[in-house]
Parts: structure tokens; sequence; C-alpha cells
């Protein structure tokens, strides 16, 4: 059995993406996980933080400041002592992060997060949602008490009135909160069909309800979440050529537009360059390392980078 | 309390979008949802199917083909006798309807879509969604028994071998059922910011799972799903002009890229012209039965439509 991985060059020039990428099959390492007959890539020797007694909760917040609330989860990261840089010590950092599994390569790419910007004095918050068990539907159940209007449904309209009388559901109000209190705002994902997985989606969907994060004509450079930062941080299934102009994939970018022009820079949020690692299953353990090494890396000058113009020739040019 | 429907022409052109057009806040009628002190559109009087015995099940079958079920939910369209066409007759059409509200405006769509089709004489299927609290988290859940490597959990890889052994939970195989009867799939759902409502992303991310949809070295034209067509029908928030090239929105098309090319022509689905009913909730009673005669009139020659051509010039010229 073959995966992308061992497709021929004339193979992956001839579908120009690999079955499995729009699922996000390979965008794990995943050790073991791979169907057998293919050689095994191992998982990057990065210990896992311990997820015992967060099941059920799946958010957590690390802070290198004296006195502040500690993690289970990420023990193992605040024993290391801070070195607090002037510019970034006390940035308050929500990662939203999407996957099932710790031991993948995007749990990798969180421990690393986690543990650098702590390292730089940051206070992080992780909103791990498929451990909270996250809700991505947008019911009536978000909405405490009676409606607006029972009559007739309106989701929009519903949370936008909810918000204003504080009756938003308690998991959306901790969201919030979370976002309210951020300076950057880093979501961390497997791509799954062009897009980011519905899990993520929902909690945009819920999260940023009329009135919090955007108003009547509070919009965009408007938006209410202003001088707020945003970073897509994603593994992909299929390589960077692959994903780029004049291949039937098309550049990466276009699917950015929706998530980062559509929801972030519609909040108000600045956009910074997105994370991208291409096909880290399809990649020699090396490789891996050099993708997670590069990750920490820019996470050590973060602070000085500056927004992307989130305008559409960013994406179509 | 002002709406977008309330904003003057310069508020408009200086956002050029709604603040709520994100979240399809006015994307439904909702008669008497919205902030009261805003002129009340009224509801377009189309009768509106009982849902009484649908609750918790959703989805339902309309045939006009003697034999075939009838559903509790849709009955009144059911007593109307078909008028069939030779060319229509006995086609297959899967709606996947994303909608929290039956009164809303893409209830209304909805009701038409399975009239009209079932007129025509074909077999209709509706997967509500919402109706049926369809999960959209894509987890072990999804796998019945035991995984192929319970070490590190990878989704794709999971899911595509519990595929071959036919261990794919219920709920998943019987939409994939649906999918494999069907001749065209009409997603109906109000726009979520730039994108799908997270119930309908996850209606994506569990159903096409790679081995029924897609598979190594078939993908787009080479998909799985070939000889089905698809359709996105929605409704926006913001009107036309906020979806166009130069504005800050940017072209409508620019948001169908991950969903027509990414999901659907990838999985070999042809993909038709998408139906979009811009800002119903803020238009005259008059305009949106305007917008509904418009579909229905469409839905008439439906079936001899010519497919888009899914490349990239269609959405980025």
């Amino acid at each position: 059995m073959r995966t992308s991985c061992a497709l021929g060059e004339e193979q992956r020039r001839s579908i120009k993406n690999t079955a499995s990428d729009a699922l996000g099959v390979h965008a794990v390492t995943a050790a073991g996980a791979r169907p057998r007959a293919e050689p095994e890539p191992r998982a990057v020797p990065i210990p896992i933080p311990p997820r015992s007694g967060s099941a059920g909760k799946g958010h957590s917040r690390i802070s290198a400041l004296p006195g502040a609330p500690r993690s289970r989860q990420y023990q193992i990261i605040s024993r290391e002592a801070p070195q607090r840089s002037p510019t970034m010590a006390g940035k308050k950092v929500l990662i939203v992060y999407a996957h099932q599994e710790p031991k993948s390569f995007n749990g990798s790419l969180l421990k690393i997060t986690v543990e650098e910007l702590t390292k730089q004095g940051c206070s992080v918050t992780v909103s791990d949602l498929y451990a909270m068990q996250f809700e991505p539907r947008a019911t009536r159940n978000d909405i405490v008490g009676p409606l607006h209007n029972s009559e007739a449904f309106n989701y929009g309209v519903e949370t936008w009135e909810a918000y204003k009388r504080g009756s938003l559901s308690k998991d959306v109000v901790e969201e919030q909160k979370k976002v309210q209190e951020a300076d950057l705002l880093i979501f961390q994902f497997p791509l799954f069909w062009f897009n980011m997985p519905a899990i993520l989606k929902g909690w945009m969907d819920r999260v940023l309800v009329q009135g919090f994060a955007y108003d009547l004509s509070k919009a965009y450079d408007g938006g209410l979440l202003q001088g707020k930062l945003s970073l897509f941080s994603f593994t992909t299934g299929g390589s960077q050529e692959m994903y780029s102009k004049g291949t039937i994939s098309g550049d990466i970018r276009y699917i950015l537009w929706p998530m980062q022009h559509g929801i972030m820079h519609f909040c108000g949020v600045k956009v910074l360059e997105p994370h991208i690692c291409y096909a880290p299953a399809c990649v020699s353990e090396e490789k891996r390392k050099e993708m997670l090494t590069a990750w920490t890396q820019r996470l050590k000058t973060l602070w000085k980078e500056e927004p992307i113009d989130c305008s559409p020739e960013w994406y179509f040019k």
C-alpha cells in the first residue's frame, strides 16, 4: 500500500496533489499510524507533555510570571527558568489548537510554542479543542434563558442580543475572555479540505459573535478586536510545490483568504505571515526536526515581525 | 439600533461589507428575529413543511416514483402529483442542509428545491444537519472497534482503514450511502465567516474519507465520486456589490475556491454554477419572492446546465 509519500515524481506532477492532502491524512507524524508497507517515519523525539488530569478540560494557562497559575498539563515546561525579554515579557498568547493526537507533528509544534513563548516571559493559554470536546455547532443552546425572538431562530441576532445582556453560554464566554485578554492568537491545526477542521471553524462561528468581535460598521480595520495579532500555523499533506501557482491545487494563499482575511481581518485583528509545515509525514526525520527548529527560531523574534498587508493583492496578485 | 440594512450608502462603501456579513446574521428572513427599531421584513409566506416527528432524525427521502418511501417531514410536498420529465425522472438528489430554522430564507429555498425536483420525478433525500444533530468533530468515535494503530491516532489513516474493513461509524456510513446513490449533491446554507457553517464542514470532514471519495492518485478529475454533480446554494449578509472585485470583501468566487474546487472537484464531482441569494434579509419582500422564483426557475432546467470549468481561472481571473 502506498501513500502520497511513495508516489513517483511523475505521479505527483500528474495529480498535483496527493490523494490524502485534502483530509490532512499525512499532516501528522503519528509514528506507527501509517500503512505498514510504507517506510515508517518516526515521531520526532520531543517529549510530549503529560495529558493526565486534563481530560475533559483541555485548556490551560502557563505563565512564567510569579504567582500566575500553572498548568498541570504543561508542568514540564514551567520547570524551566523564564528568560524574559523586555519586549515580550507579559505578552499574552492564546493558542487555539485542533488536533486529536498529542504525539502528532501538530502536537510537537504546540509544545514548542508553549515552551518558547513561556521562556520569553509570555503568559500562554491553550484551548485544546478536541480535549475540551469543544462544541462546533451553532445552536439555540448558545443562549441561556429565553430568546429575543422565539418564533424564528436567527443565530446571529440571538447571539448578538445574548452577548449584550450577558447570557451567552458559559463555554463561549470563557473563550471570549481568553480572546479579550490575548495580545496574540495562534491557530494550530492540520489542513482539512483546503480549510481548518470543523471543530476550529465552530470555534470561530460561536466565539466571534457580533458585539464582541465586530459590530455595525465596526469591521475590518475598525473591527472590535483591534490591537491584537493572529497567526495561522498549520500542516499540509501536499508539498510546497503542490500548493503553488500554476498547479491544480493553486497557490496556498488562495486557501488563506477566508481564514485570515474573512475572519481575523474582519474582526480588526492584524495577521502575521502564516507558518506552514508542508507534508511533514512525507519527509525524513531530519527534515521534520529542521521544521521544528525553524518554528522555534521564528518564535524567538516573532514580536518583531510586521503584519502582512491583508488585502486581495497579498492573496491573488 | 441599526443593522447593515439600515446603513447609508457611504457607510456601505466605507466598510464594503456589513458587520453581520461574516456570521450570516441577516442571511435568513426570520421574521421578528431582527432588532425591533428596524423596519421589519416579513417572512416570505411559503408554507413550511411540518417538522413534527422528525426531531432527532432530520433526514428524509422524498420520491415521486411509485412505491418509494415518503417522508413524514415533507408529506405536504408528496401530495402533489409528479410531472415527470423524461430527462429528469429517476435522478437522485441529496440536499445537505445546514440551517437551524425552517422558517428561514434557507428553509424556504430548501422547500422549493424539494418541491420542484420532486415534481420533476426526482428522488430527493435531505440531510438536515441541525435536526439530525450531526456530529461535526472528527474523532476516534468514527471508527467502530479497535484502531489500526492505537499508539498515535491519525484520523485520516484510521478512517481510510476503517472504510476498507467496513467499520466506520453508522452515521458516517449512512451519509456515504446517500452520496453514493446521488446524481446531484446540493449544499444549502447561510455563509458563515466567508465559508460554510462548521456543522457542514464537519459533514465534509467525516463523510468524504479516503477510499470512499478519493484515493491514491485518484483525485480531481480522477476522484472516486466521478459522474456526480454538485451545487452550492447559499445566502449572504452582504450585497452582490460588496462581494465583487475591488471591494475589501473581494470577489465572491474567492470564497468558493476551497469549497467547490478543494472539496467537490478534488473528489471528482463536477460543479454547477453556485446559486447565491445576496442579503435576503436586507431587501423588500417582493425582492425576496423574486429570489425564490428565480431559484424555482433555475431548477426547472438544472439538468441541462453544463458544469463550470473548475480551474483557478474561473475563480481568480
